[in-house]
């Protein structure tokens, strides 16, 4: 098994992924996309930055809007146990021979700015500004109805690389895709926070971003969400679904926000607290992996990402994703 | 048996019931409860009135509000199928001695007033203003998302009285509960368009409107309206449900109107179509003909109901319901 | 607009569709596919037939599987409001040079046989053995739950002089796609009993039945269907879905019987008892007909369907579909 | 605030609770309600126990259940962490001068019995026989198609010791209750795992269980098993719901086992994984604490609970609970 046994000790505490900073071209698009059409809850607005939460989040935002010129992300953060982690996390980093900064971020404590071996930019926080509950304020609920940030998926040019360094840190390794001629890694979820991943890497030209997804209460949300964006001119925003992964079991949707920047919907994967929690290893050759249901996924899917501000991302190893659909 | 075969030649072709009118004190808390928070679409709005129609309707109206002193229902309101049906409606209500009115009715073709033998005030058009479909203007989705105006519920002094008379009209019976000892009616669900109704008649203080009720597309919607009303003002709003009808099979829930009319949200009974469609038989005695499940309905909705304008309701003849409830 | 006014007063009365006669090639395969994936209840069952009804029908059976060497279907059968209009049809169709025959049916009264103008093998009948309710009966409620046959769609030659045809004999037209370039139809979608349609006709080699449908109660219960045929050896006969149709508004799911039958599982369309409804037209060039979500279906959906014993179908004077597919 | 503040470093580290023991007074009688009714899958079975696991989980059981003479559960079992945390916890409880003993469990490694400070029955392991996944093998999926065991809610009679003693061992209190006058608390849910919670607490002559609460997918699974329930011999055994709770925002159910073990189906509550996640405070003389829908609770869902093996439970110091039900 290509899969590296979960680290129970890392070297400091990850609870679980936190936001995601997207660059956009058109604030209000963008706000009418997240906001009105996906059903994120606007929690601060200027005129160049727009930060939302989800309806179950307490957290001040788990995405942050900024107006630029081209479609960015600038970072994936995570948000960290306790104080002392931020340090220890520094000096992990620093051992590396990775870049550390520490940074100013609105509405956050103390904040570590990163990268992981490939470039990605990564941010560590311990403490953030707390809203009230809104849960039952249930005269919110619109759109997908969104729940919570679920995970991040990103392209690695190398995910046994990818999982090696993120399993280090802590992240336990759910569910894997292996290539049965090369034994490597082709992609891999890795989780903290308890279910099927906090984050997931995809062999592809990375580091970029493939998607953020958003937690959704049931299949029937998800679908509501579809009827919405097709008779409200988002029909062409539509990229993937709605289906069950093989991989996950989760019922998806894939959409593109209007600068391209891709965000999942995902509602019923399962619980992985267990330590001991074993992984499920799936064939490259296994079409049900991406659909349970055997429906392929469009070309754009595999190919398409969000680049990271600055980062060059490099072509994968392994050789393109050997695609099933048209 | 105690319900009577059905007439499959009536002397004049109702199509399904069409719609009620309500005088209520307060038409901006009306609006804010039937528009707002259940979903219906305003059709037409003035200082005195409201018109409302729910999603998949292309009648102008399903629901008329009208402001009043005193929260009453004017008439019971049902599409005819064809011109000549006017006519021959009017022709048997002479016929039997009731009366008989042409009436001006805004957004509506001709109109024939009259009432049941009891006094129950019945409206009969063939045509009425015809709007554009809205059922693919997802964006205009809230509330329990209602569909279509399902069926009226009525208190009779006398149900066997009732169901003759509806019956010979063409309604069909498709469940019905006897009262085990007198073998009388104690309740009936009789039908037009093929579903369990378009109006039942259950045995109190009559004629009394009991209940209006839409029809949602799944169990999910209906809970969606009691978190929506639960925490937005309208908790006391809510009188019964949510539970699923051992009669007709449906999942259900009642509610107030601010003014007291009471709305079932219903979902989920069955197809009823075929003529020779077998009525079901209920014993009184029997409590999951009123919830599957087993919970009692509470008192006030075996007790409490909406008085027809001008119309003295008068006590049944068979003792007042036996409630289950404390 | 090419779809004629509907024919209030038809020569019969025709109140809906009634059961389909499918010709399989091997019964415990098909009883595998329709009792225990789909959860039709089996009615009667002997060496060579098995007849099933879904969850809320009271007829003996929607649905006739005969083994048989090769797969066809033998006819489309109808039920009658009353036997008065059996001799009436019978009358209609000498009338028109059809042939009619009156032949013995197993659990079926005096039933009449005959064809459409284009050789359609149709049946009439006013009675079948009625069964005892099961619906409330949850303990048989399994795969996706079918309520209801709920329609058939086949192809036809010309489907102008299909819906001139069945109009007069009393189906309404509720929706139907046009060809702006020759003004004529391309498809449409015709009913009885109050739905989208009892029947709908495609533009194809015809006369084939392209599919037959059942009723399901919410789009979950098609998901879990999805998810019971995608793990128990039924992946390939997943054929397209699920989605939401533009015309009808349904949510839907097309899969083929292990001898290529196709069956859709159907939900959510929406009322049409008025006879006023009026038609809504859909341009043949607009890709949101088909699957309101933007996704395409594949070539044998556009291609296949299931031949009538004895019938040669001819090819469509309109050419071949657009396939928006791959 | 009488919620003590997270102990973000407890002397042990426990994953989640695990399982329930119940002693049954007959196997098959409960097998029916468990296996059959309930939809868990039998990993285990013989003349005296029978052991059972939801449809996600991989360890052997969630629920052992045990032939005797009274109905009793013997122990409440959590996972631990690693190795190391078991000899930790049995310092821990030595150390307060509470029962401790190393004892044989089916499936299971090293396990430590003990007892919290009231004389609840605690047990803890670090591994349990792992089974293959069955989450995709959807045919087995029946009845509430329940997922996993979610948590377990006891009596206790002092619910400021409790929460003081599980604060310590590292429990988070998510939402609690206060007695405004006393000052006291009067419930408390608490935490490990990243759900409202692992165990909660209610003032109440304890220790005695009150319920033990699976988790379902969506509302709709629930009302399925109400529907069964209700139509297969089991309708004396729903006690309560469906309904919304107020505390936990969770949609529930409880059911009584054929032994009146009470069984909570849950869903939908939300994540709790931030260490500094604030608690929800709700006043005792909230009625939409309980259901937010505003419907009470029976008075047997107050009062009756399951008794541990042994242990004589006593009145609990604040007065009985204010029943809003009749």
């Amino acid at each position: 098994m290509p899969v590296p046994a979960p680290n129970l000790y890392p070297p400091f505490n990850i609870v679980r992924l936190s936001h995601v900073a997207f660059t956009v071209t058109d604030l209000s698009a963008a706000r009418r996309f997240y906001a009105d059409t996906l059903g994120l809850q606007v929690t601060h607005e200027d005129d160049t930055t727009i930060a939302l939460r989800a309806l179950e989040e307490r957290n001040h935002h788990c995405i942050l809007l900024t107006k630029g010129d081209e479609p960015r992300s600038s970072a994936l953060s995570f948000k960290l146990y306790d104080t002392p982690d931020l340090d220890r996390a520094a000096a992990f980093f620093e051992g590396r021979g990775l870049p550390v900064a520490w940074v100013e971020r609105p509405y956050q404590g103390r904040t570590l700015a990163t990268q992981d071996p490939h470039g990605l930019p990564l941010e560590f926080y311990v403490s953030m500004d707390r809203l009230e509950p809104i849960h039952q304020q249930y005269a919110r609920y619109h759109g997908v109805r969104p729940l919570r940030i679920d995970h991040f998926n990103a392209f690695s040019p190398n995910v046994d690389e990818s999982v090696a360094f993120y399993n280090e840190i802590g992240f336990r390794v759910t569910e894997y895709t292996e290539d049965e001629e090369s034994g490597k890694l082709w992609a891999a979820w890795t989780h903290r926070k308890g279910g099927v991943h906090d984050i997931a890497f995809t062999n592809g030209t990375g580091p970029r971003l493939h998607h953020t997804a958003f937690w959704a209460a049931t299949p029937l949300h998800i679908i509501d969400l579809l009827d919405l964006m097709s008779t409200t001119g988002y029909l062409d925003n539509i990229e993937r679904g709605p289906g069950r992964h093989g991989i996950s079991n989760a019922f998806f949707l894939y959409v593109r926000d209007p600068d391209g920047h891709r965000i999942e919907l995902y509602t019923s994967d399962y619980q992985t607290v267990d330590p001991d929690h074993e992984p499920i290893k799936w064939d490259l050759k296994d079409p049900q992996r991406q659909t349970l249901w055997g429906a392929p996924a469009p070309r754009s899917w595999f190919e398409e990402g969000t680049l990271f501000h600055g980062v060059t991302p490099r072509a994968p190893e392994l050789a393109a994703q050997p695609i099933v659909a048209p």
